[in-house]
């Protein structure tokens, strides 16, 4: 194996190590956030982020920093309370991945992409359409990470949209059968084929 | 799609709810992480949460609630200081999945299963042998959430093993080329096989 100290990694080539640190944690969620400005400008952006926090009342949380690309996202949820969580799937990698671009605040990349907003159940932001998975969520709370001045974003889920086929009889969503991806490092997509449960486990 | 209202999703059983909820934020990473208390038992347990925080200082986070069976992670970290983070891959997926058993704190998963410990470089808690990517991780901070008293753990990357054939030039640590796994919900097990990479995106 190859062996890189604290020393090592401070001490390579930026893009280096993003790479190396962006896809060492393991596989990613691959997920689009739909926003709507207060002046009605749509934003979608991909984030590799999106985490379970917990199942009663049921949370996710997501990380980013206020000042790059993703701060449209940052202060639509911040002035709306709303988001939503849109599932990446093989038919739209190109154009999810194409939404990282450093767009202006005035322009939406739903315009820039082949990626179609679409609205439901009344709620405030946009879900990208023909997704098999679709969360509508409320802003809850935000925690700064002091080391780097990470934001933590939770929030609440308040609708769930998903197509009949990935939903199994005991509430396990099959990701798998959805075609839905996950990511590796910066810019690596993986589309699982399939996938093996195991049941509860208890002491031997 | 079938859609569920926050009120369907509040009426659910519980365990339908942990299904769904736990399987609808996407594929997560799939990691097993390695302490040891300060009576020396060692301890290793499987968490999917663990998501990248920042490159530069390279530091990760992930989630627990401390009064579940992965208080024992939680009690080492924070009495030690030292975690490692060792990457599931497709076999020793059975016995990874078995650590999230709830074990006395005075067993150690490592003797209830076929995982081997590993030293290395000095570093207090162990790795898990024969994974194809091992960090080791230094406590920096931890953050409640307050909404559901669920804590996040930042640590801070101070040494990275990975076998030779998954790094690529560019620092890219390729998941597939370790047939490194991936969780979907509580308890389905993905080994993605190939992998995409897509280069840095500018608006058109």
């Amino acid at each position: 194996m190859i062996h890189f100290s604290n020393e090592d990694i401070d001490s390579f080539h930026h893009l280096y190590r993003i790479n190396l640190i962006n896809s060492c944690s393991g596989y990613k969620s691959a997920n689009l956030l739909g926003t709507k400005s207060i002046n009605g400008i749509e934003n979608v952006a991909v984030f590799s982020s999106v985490t379970h926090i917990g199942s009663n009342p049921p949370m996710l949380g997501f990380f980013l920093r206020p000042t790059t690309v993703l701060r449209n996202t940052y202060e639509n949820i911040k002035k709306t309370g709303f988001y939503t969580i849109n599932h990446i799937h093989e038919n739209i990698l190109e154009d999810a991945h194409h939404t990282s671009a450093k767009y202006e605040s005035d322009i939406s990349e739903f315009d820039q992409t082949n990626l179609v907003s679409e609205y439901k159940n009344n709620f405030q932001a946009p879900f990208v359409k023909n997704v098999p998975l679709q969360l509508a969520m409320a802003f809850v709370e935000e925690q700064e990470i002091k080391a780097n001045n990470t934001i933590l974003i939770i929030g609440k889920i308040v609708g769930l949209h998903v197509n009949d086929n990935l939903l199994e009889d005991d509430g396990f969503i099959n990701l798998a059968k959805g075609n839905i991806a996950t990511i590796n490092g910066l810019d690596g997509y993986s589309v699982p084929r399939q996938n093996k449960r195991f049941v509860y486990q208890r002491p031997k």
